[in-house]
This record gives structure tokens, sequence and C-alpha cells, in this order.
């Protein structure tokens, strides 16, 4: 068994969207496990997703493929990508989804090849057309190289970040509050630990 | 492997409805895939279903069996009823959930054979009663025969549907809006190339 | 196959909480069959979840593993269990979650062996550093009795019941409305029959 994909959308669960993604999954591999993370990301919040993706992605299997759409350039001139880091895959606009993967990239490749997308890509609706059959078909062990040529650059966006001050001071922010009202921060463990 | 199921229902994801239901389904076949769809039509809302399940509907592998559970007349005397068109199955109230599958339709049968529903049937959740153990015995291959008797009448609701007036207008109605705030009409790719 | 394991907290579904839980699950059992039944318990509300797994739970086939975490007093001293009935096996916090089991309890074991925990336990996410790989080890077949030593005694909780007054009325309360606004009561069938 190959996978799992798991699923980060802002698609909302009131929609058929989601189903149809893995209804297009499930058409090229019949067996493929989907794990759903949320899908309730705050409509075209990039930010949020990447910091989501931060929490989620180190707990699941080596091979997992990380599937994200928040994608507000969808249409547009943006790139679909898929990025391998040492232990996943990931699929989504290079739109800054994935601004935290950072020095774990190994791979970047810009997904082009028509023989892994749907037939017909829609302006609205790549998620459908283009990260649900390219997640099935890489689930399916096609090497990443197939699906088109290395690009260089992951577009990062600027994620919340705490500043050591003049005065030893360490300054976070709140990046969000979770279901029980606890104020998560951009403050890591890993800033306390230098700091 | 056969399957998968899909499910659309208007029970919510606060109630645990939905896992008796799948409960019942791996207690006949353990491996079965399970998908939902949404559990999020607005209650007793057959016309949002009907339309929902247009939507999904071509994009599952052949031979999936979508269950769709909006019964404002559970416990009346309405049919419960397996449909299947060229490439799918579909279980329900014969309520007008199922009016989309229109010229597509190739047999309809009554479900009747208490030998595949539960020991028991409540006059309110024939969701556990009923179409969760169909489901689950034709995942397994159980000819569709086995359920019971044909019948040739599958009930109709009217949906939307545009007009086009004498001043070669067409006239179209939003029919919901989905999780971003787009409208989506009446009028679809089909009718624009017959206009 | 082992399982399925059946989820019930009040984490919601916006966070990567759940999905945490499966990605810690699946790395130790890839094939796990996992069941969400819900994440939208009211927080920290055991009386609730109680009665929710009193719901649902005999509809799962022989062997299913339920999970339930709803635990106000996480990284207090309260201990984490296994439960065995009968047919099945829960595991969550000791705190009332499982009152509903009673009479049919055969065995409780309180979770202690680091070998199938985490290696770092937190002391606010216990779902991702015990009872997500607990259950996984469990379906994989770990016998019950590596996990830790018996223990006698089940936290209970006053879960509402209702009482048959010297004028021969039985006085229930409403426990919960469900998604289409019915109210459930404290009385059931067998109350209903014995008076």
């Amino acid at each position: 068994m190959s996978g799992p994909v798991t699923l980060t959308t802002d698609f909302g669960l009131g929609d058929p969207t989601v189903a149809i993604m893995k209804g297009v999954m499930l058409s090229i591999k019949p067996d493929l496990k989907i794990i759903d993370v949320t899908h309730e990301i705050p409509p075209q919040d990039i930010t949020r997703a990447a910091l989501c993706i931060s929490r989620f992605r180190d707990y699941f299997p080596e091979g997992a493929i990380h599937v994200a759409v928040v994608d507000p350039g969808v249409g547009s001139n943006r790139d679909a990508v898929i990025v391998k880091t040492g232990r996943y895959f990931y699929i989504g606009p290079n739109n800054g989804l994935f601004s935290v993967l950072d020095s774990d990239v190994e791979k970047i490749v810009k997904i082009e090849n028509p023989d892994y997308l749907m037939a017909s890509i829609s302006v609205t609706f790549h998620g459908r057309d283009i990260f649900a059959p390219v997640a099935a078909h890489l689930a399916s062990k096609v090497p990443m190289e197939e699906f088109g040529n290395s690009v260089e650059k992951l577009e990062k966006i600027d994620l919340p970040y705490p500043v050591l001050n003049n005065s030893g001071e360490l300054l976070g922010e709140i990046t969000y509050f979770d279901n029980f009202g606890n104020a998560f921060t951009s403050i890591t463990d890993e800033h306390l630990r230098m700091a």
C-alpha cells in the first residue's frame, strides 16, 4: 500500500467538492487511503493553511502525499507543483502554501504532463482536474519526474515569526485559536531554546 | 474490492447517526470503502440533495453505490429503492432524490426482502435499518433482484430549470451558494450550448 | 483485518488534531480502518460523550476499538485506560466517559508501558501521545495485558436517569437535541417496559 494521501483545503464540508476529489482519486487507484486533515481553512487563507501543514505533516508515515488546495490564484498563471522532501510529497499550487518546508526540500516539479490530468482543465477547480489525479498517480508509483520539469523556486509567504528585541525580549504574535480557545503563537519550542 | 459506497445525508456530523450507518455496513462487509459526500444537506431539503447528486456522481468509479438519505417521509408508505444506471447504483427513499437520473435508469427495485435488512425496522431511522445494510450487501455482490421486485416509476420532483422566453432570453435561478459564496444557477453548459 | 478504530472527541474539524491522531495510528498500522463518530462533542462535556457512546457502540462489528477523548483532566493524575467488554475495546481517560459500560466490563488495564506510547508525552495532547498509538498497537494484536496492570475501578459520572415517583409517574429529562431538533430523553425503551 502506498500513500496515504492527506487533504487540506478551504472547501468546507457542505459542498460535494471534497468528495469529487476523492471520486477522481479512487477512479485511478481504488484502494487508495485518503485522510481528511481539515476542509475548514478560512477561504483563501494561505497563511493559516501553511501553519496547519507545519503542525500535522511529521506525524504521518514516510511516503505520505500531502495535498493542499487553498488557491486564490486558481486559473491564473501560478504553477501547480509537486514538492519532495526527505519523507513526504506535497502537491498543490505554488503560492506560498509550502513555505514551511524550507531547507528540507529535495526536488520541485512543475505539473504539466497532460497524461496525468483530467482531459479538460477548468479554470476554477484544479483540486479535481489537476491535484487529485496527480496525487493518485503519484501514489500509484508514477515517478515524480514524469509529471513535468524541475523548477528551482518554491514561492514563499512571510509567516508570522518572533523577533528578539534589544532588551532581550522575544516578541511573538497569536496566530490562531484552536477548538478549545487555546491561543497558538508564532513562538515555538525551538525559539525558546535559542532565546 | 467493490464499491465504494458514498453517503449523502442531512444527518449533520454532531450526532452518531452517520457512524451508526458505517458500523452496520462494516459489520456486514468489514473491508468496505465508504466515502462521505456531505452530511450537511439542509434538513429534509430533497431538492438540494438531488442537485448535489447531479454534481458528484460522475466522478466516481463504475460500480460505486451512492446512498442518499434525505427522507422527510420516513415511516410513511414511500418506497425504499435501489436504482441502477449505466455506471452506478443508487439507494435511498423514492421521494424525488433521484430525479436527476432520468434517461439513464436501467432498473428500479423496491427494497422488501427482510433477509437483507435489520431484524427490527424502526419508523425513524431507515438509514440504519434499511439503506446501510442494503448498501453493504449490494457491495458484497448480492444481485439487485434479490432485494425485491422491479418497480416502474421513479418519483420526480420539479428541479429548477431555465426557461427560454419569447425574446430569446434564457431565464434561470440561483440554486445555491457554495463555500466561497459563488452562486450556482439552474443554467448548465448544456443549456448554453442549446441556446 | 482488525479493528476498526472509532474516534469520538471534542476536537472539532477545524484543527489538524484529529488528522494527527490518524497519522500516528497509520504510522504504526498502515492498513488500519478508522471511523469518525463525531468530533463535535461540546468541549469537555463528558456526559454528552458518554451518552453518545451508548448510542453507537453496539452497531459496530465485534473487536471494534472505540477511542474516546474528552479529557478535561489531561495532564493531571487521572488514569488512561483500556476497557474490555464482551464485544469491544474502549480506550480513553478514566474520567467517567465509560460510565455506560457497567455490567458488561470484563477487564480494565491502566495504560503505562512506554513501549507503546510516543517517546515524549505532552501534558496537553494525550490523544496523539497515548490513545492513538495504544489503539494502533491493540489493533495490531498486542495483548491487552502488555499495556499495563489491571485496575478494578472504572470511574463513573452520574448520567441522567429517570425517576419513578409515588404517583407512578416516570420523570425523565431531555439530554440533547439532534440535528433535526428531535429531543432525546433519559427515558429508554427498557425503562418503559419496566414502568
